[in-house]
């Protein structure tokens, strides 16, 4: 649905935006939406351990949170596997042979335009990669026995849908 | 963790800060976070449905999204309870004898604190209720028998890990 008028009222990492909109019974609303470039996540997995990784989120003031490896698409021309595939390498220092697109999710779509591709990735290696100088990212290798009990402590959306879909009766 | 300094650089619906932090070993990082009001969401059950809702998201530019029932807390005030209760009532119609809490999702902790509160509500019953004006409802009332099927067709991370907790193994 094309806005009948739009303005952006805030230019940064996310661009904020203000439009106006007509429904076909000609209710007018304005919207206010948070552009963001898209994002990926990665279920890494091999025959023993589930590759989690712990951060410090300042967005939600948690000193850390267990998370996926995951990251923003802002290298220009990548692709969902191609920024995937990066973010593997920087954040838990592998690379996969094996890789699968499992779906896709709208992080908040009241209010942001963010949506995160998740792929599992399998059949591990080690790689060589530099680690982004703004993140702060502690590895944890989950045994795949474990990986339900730890389900009862993920707070990340994205992280608990990849995992629940992966390891529940749904996957 | 405290920033060491923080600029208001946009004020609206929603509000973006800027904020300098330094780690424990000496890293400088800058962040940029959307402040957002906090959300609930409802899996609202009777002994024959599970009731939806389809509504226009220019956000994502789709002309609608399947999603649980929800609704942002900007009623001061209002605790996460009530606010489920209103807006059980506002877009379905409904009112719940029997609340659970089921559990909270941080949407995106990379960029936005929005934190959302999904609630299980059951034994329902007709109630009367203004509508929002500035939303766009219809009532989508799907059999228990075919939840498993539509899970697939959900693209709104909330209503996403409501229902594979309530429907799937996990629940």
């Amino acid at each position: 649905m094309k806005p009948q008028s739009s303005q952006t009222v805030y230019q940064g990492r996310v661009n904020v935006e203000i439009s106006d909109y007509i429904y076909e019974n000609g209710q007018k609303v304005q919207r206010e939406v948070v552009r963001k470039d898209d994002a990926v996540a990665i279920i890494a997995l091999d025959q023993e351990y589930l590759y989690l990784i712990r951060q410090p989120r300042e967005a939600v003031d948690e000193p850390e949170l267990l998370e996926l490896p995951a990251g923003t698409m802002d290298v220009p021309g990548e692709s969902e596997l191609e920024c995937a595939q990066r973010e593997l390498a920087e954040e838990i220092g592998k690379k996969a042979n094996h890789w699968e697109e499992l779906l896709w999710v709208y992080t908040s779509p009241g209010f942001t335009n963010e949506k995160v591709t998740l792929f599992k990735a399998m059949d591990l290696s080690d790689v060589d990669a530099e680690q982004d100088l703004e993140e702060k990212i502690d590895i944890v290798k989950v045994p795949l026995d474990e990986v339900e009990e730890i389900i009862d402590d993920i707070v990340d959306s994205k992280s608990l849908i990849g995992l629940l879909t992966v390891f529940s009766s749904y996957g």
